[in-house]
């Protein structure tokens, strides 16, 4: 491709409002532009790239014995209400109604569109198992979208979904998309990491994400130092520690602690260690408020709270709907005596003699202990575990903490959707049997903002190589000189034959700005014509990773350069 | 690809509410499944298809300089005001607003999206000419959906615009898609006829159509049968008649036609022949009512009517409303004395001693003469064409008719967008100059069905070879014989290596069934492995289109069948 004939609009600053480096390196690079907010127009180099992750992902997927279809992007609304997600969805769902009043969305997702078409078309359970993939333009219409593609609105994703007999079947179709995802993210030259999952709003029983690791990362995944356990923040546990030896019981007693709001200020006031007091908060549910207790140095985690409590979601009601609530501000809020239904976290099983909120403004109960001063609640797994925690699975290690981007997702629905849509098949006896699904999303574009999160430096992308846009930029230094202009075209050509993707810099520009360039765009190599080396029948290989720079005869360009650009590999 | 691991859900019976052939052929083959009215499901033999018809497009657009981009399917409703289309494009353009209540829409088509990009990252006459392309999903809320994927409302479109500083340079770039277009049917094996075609809501100077010739083309086209004048049916023109010699003006005269209704009814009432009278039809107008004229035998064109009025549309009102504008009831209406504008077709213009409504119930006006008995009205282009006419371009030849399916349309847009969207660059000396721009569409979901029109018989498709979805269908007559199953198996690999697409028909099933869906899915070439030639050592090799079967010695299978089906060809 020839640079002055491509609308590649490099920019030499950074864009204002581009928090992350990739979405600043994606507008500066000239790959993406924006159209509206969390939707942008993907241009000739950006489009490049995304191509080369849905190949390898269409490649994979194919290998493992997925078909391909392409499931319409606007869905009837009777799916969702048949699925019963038309309600539960929230305003992420982009709906609307068409002429004639017919209430659609535009699919953020295809659970309900395949398993319409499934329970239709297949009638034998010697038709599965079947996995039905397809790679296509979503749209969830985010509150608050944020870092370029990453977390836009519109995007490419790919989705499958598997339908098998049984739960052995469902292990099968998950261990084969398992497998296949480790290669795909492989293929693309991420450093990624697979960990267990919540199965959030899709719902089902177990799931994997797959995060590429990475500072800017929205999520946090935690793994264990020693063993292979790795899971997200919201499923993540840490070994429970054992039961104390027994602390007696200490006399309730009521202590002043006036103007002391925040947790830190009241262990700070009454000199106690954060982990012997605990936090109450008061959540917002379906069901009406419920009061959560975690341990003073803890967090809650809101996603573990709603799947404790078995409701689609939690949220934190304003000041004064809580206080209104409470009968207390929330500073003073605790369980002892609390009208509230109140859940606890197993951690504070085994917790005596701490302090809460005495539900009087300003006053703090200290050597509460469960069962003399209260009931014993309900306990669940409530709070994020921390870095240092011991590992639930192998008691050795220690969790360790990371930021990570969500780039993969595999579930197992087992007959969520299938039971309320009835997909069903006749099995080997002739009974009817509800099917078993699993579902599988890859982020394609999302990997596209990933891979330069993990692959750039100052100056620009260094893209793998099996995504790169180009194998090779070559420069032409200046090409009004005919005779560099001429074995500039030479090479160009000769490359594009021996089937290198090449972008050759031809533009009436400085060499600077042609170098700035090159390291914006991030090919992995780069083949200089021009300067003092031409004169002396030379040109100059360097690559973008910068571990090569050397001058070779004009000749031994081409012969040099292929085995370096050749075949796939991660950079 | 093996038949018994993918879902190729054939039907023995036409689908009931499939009125043309692509459409129950498509479903019939298990290409498509509807998920709503006009959206549907693509399944994977029609994936594979419609790929095709993709990488066909995107080859010869690359090829013609064009850049391949993605922009959104999501729109802002803002670019649609500035462009003035947000009030004109009808209840087409399907609008929503987001979660924030922007409003917004669903891309029928991006002229504003591109000319907003284009205004922005194109400041020099240095970047022009420039012409993008996209292949993308898109939506147009038809009233009426109907013949599958050929009018549905969620389709697979390429669009194409061209940005040129000049007339001449927008010429070069129309004239350089009109050439790819060209290169594109004709890959795809399609029998086409570009015509010159009315510009519609798209707006500009000028525009062609592609037609694929198709008896169930929803389209009429006009053509010439002695020189290349080809137009679809509202922009296509005949050579005016001369001038009459002039037969004297008899007198005026009123005539009873007392439950004569229609113009056949009046004209043998008054055993006249129908072209002495002339129809005069109502027509609402955002300008309000007007009386068109055409010559009693002719039929009225609403978009040449439009476009004579230069309004957007013109419709036919209800009887009543009619009747309230006219005074008189539809069958007496008539030009002379009326209080409604009037417009008349070129061909009246020389009409003398005509019939016409008298505006007063069940009479009719005869030797009705312009300038005498009324005022020359403005003349303009009102009337279909019919065949046999003289052609305007040749005078020598005759008019034909044919149906047409429309897959492709070129229009020169000129500066409406350029200029209502402010999109300029800098000329050579420094100063601002608008844009000029053109717009290129492929509706390439609809060729798929166009391709089946044109190539079928009663038994199935017969794909043109370079959109079939597998060269070849190798297939097993009896899978559960072990000698034939690795027989057949050693042929699908080694067909397979050597870069041929096969479908094994491995499935558990009678060979009459597989025999029948082969003809079905109209692969071009058959192996069949199997039966007494099989016993012999030999498999049997057919073409669907019926014009070779021969028994070939299994071991020179490959040798005979690779030249067949190597290269694309047509069919």
């Amino acid at each position: 491709m020839r640079f002055h004939k491509t609308l590649i609009p490099t920019l030499k600053e950074d864009p204002v409002d581009a928090q992350v480096v990739s979405h600043r390196l994606m507008l500066r690079a000239g790959l993406i532009r924006p159209l509206g907010s969390g939707i942008y127009t993907w241009l000739p180099l950006g489009l490049r790239v995304l191509r080369k992750v849905e190949a390898i992902v269409r490649q994979e997927m194919d290998n493992a014995g997925a078909q391909e279809v392409l499931m319409p992007a606007v869905q009837p609304a009777e799916l969702w209400q048949e699925s019963g997600r038309w309600d539960f969805y929230g305003k992420e769902l982009l709906r609307f109604t068409d002429r004639h009043d017919r209430p659609c969305c535009f699919g953020p997702t295809h659970e309900e569109v395949i398993s319409d078409l499934v329970r239709r078309e297949i009638r034998s359970y010697r038709q599965v198992p079947a996995n039905f993939y397809q790679i296509q333009t979503k749209f969830r219409d985010e509150i608050r979208p944020r870092f370029g593609i990453m977390r836009g609105r519109e995007f490419l994703m790919k989705d499958a979904y598997s339908f098998d007999l049984d739960a052995e079947g469902l292990d099968a179709s998950y261990q084969s998309m398992f497998a296949a995802y480790q290669r795909i993210f492989q293929r693309c030259g991420l450093a990624f990491r697979a960990v267990e999952a919540d199965t959030g709003s899709i719902g089902g029983a177990s799931s994997h994400e797959f995060h590429v690791l990475a500072e800017s990362g929205e999520d946090v995944i935690i793994s264990c130092d020693q063993c292979d356990y790795a899971a997200n923040l919201e499923k993540a546990i840490a070994a429970e520690a054992d039961a104390e030896a027994g602390e007696a019981a200490a006399p309730l007693e009521k202590v002043a602690t006036p103007g002391q709001k925040s947790i830190e200020e009241v262990a700070r006031f009454l000199q106690l260690p954060m982990d012997r007091l605990i936090k109450s908060l008061l959540v917002e549910t379906p069901a009406g408020p419920i009061l959560l207790l975690v341990r003073g140095d803890r967090s809650l985690n809101m996603i573990k709270a709603a799947n404790a409590l078995k409701l689609p979601q939690v949220t934190i009601p304003d000041a004064d709907r809580a206080a209104y609530w409470a009968g207390v501000s929330m500073g003073s809020l605790g369980p002892v005596e609390s009208r509230l239904p109140v859940v606890a976290d197993h951690e504070l099983r085994n917790l005596r003699n701490f302090v809460c909120g005495a539900n009087e403004e300003g006053c703090h109960l200290r050597n509460v202990n469960w069962q003399r001063d209260l009931p014993v609640p309900q306990f669940a797994d409530l709070r994020n575990v921390t870095a240092g925690e011991p590992c639930a699975r192998c008691h050795s290690g220690r969790l360790q903490r990371h930021q990570g981007i969500e780039v993969g997702h595999v579930f197992k629905l087992g007959d969520k959707y299938s039971k309320a849509m009835n997909v069903k098949v006749l099995d080997s006896q002739g009974n009817e049997q509800i099917l078993v699904m699993g579902c599988y999303g890859i982020g394609v574009s999302r990997i596209v903002a990933a891979a330069i999160e993990q692959n750039h430096d100052a100056n620009g992308i260094r893209w793998p190589r099996s995504l790169a846009p180009f194998q090779v930029e070559l420069i032409l230094m200046n090409p009004r000189d005919s005779n560099e202009a001429a074995t500039g075209e030479q090479l160009y050509q000769a490359l594009q034959q021996a089937g290198v993707e090449v972008l050759l810099d031809d533009r009436d520009e400085r060499a600077g700005v042609k170098f700035k360039d090159a390291d914006l765009l991030g090919c992995p190599m780069r083949l200089l014509v021009g300067g003092r080396s031409f004169k002396e029948g030379m040109v100059e290989l360097q690559s973008r990773a910068g571990d090569l720079s050397q001058r070779i005869p004009i000749q031994d360009a081409l012969a040099t350069l292929l085995p370096l650009v050749k075949g796939e590999g991660h950079g």
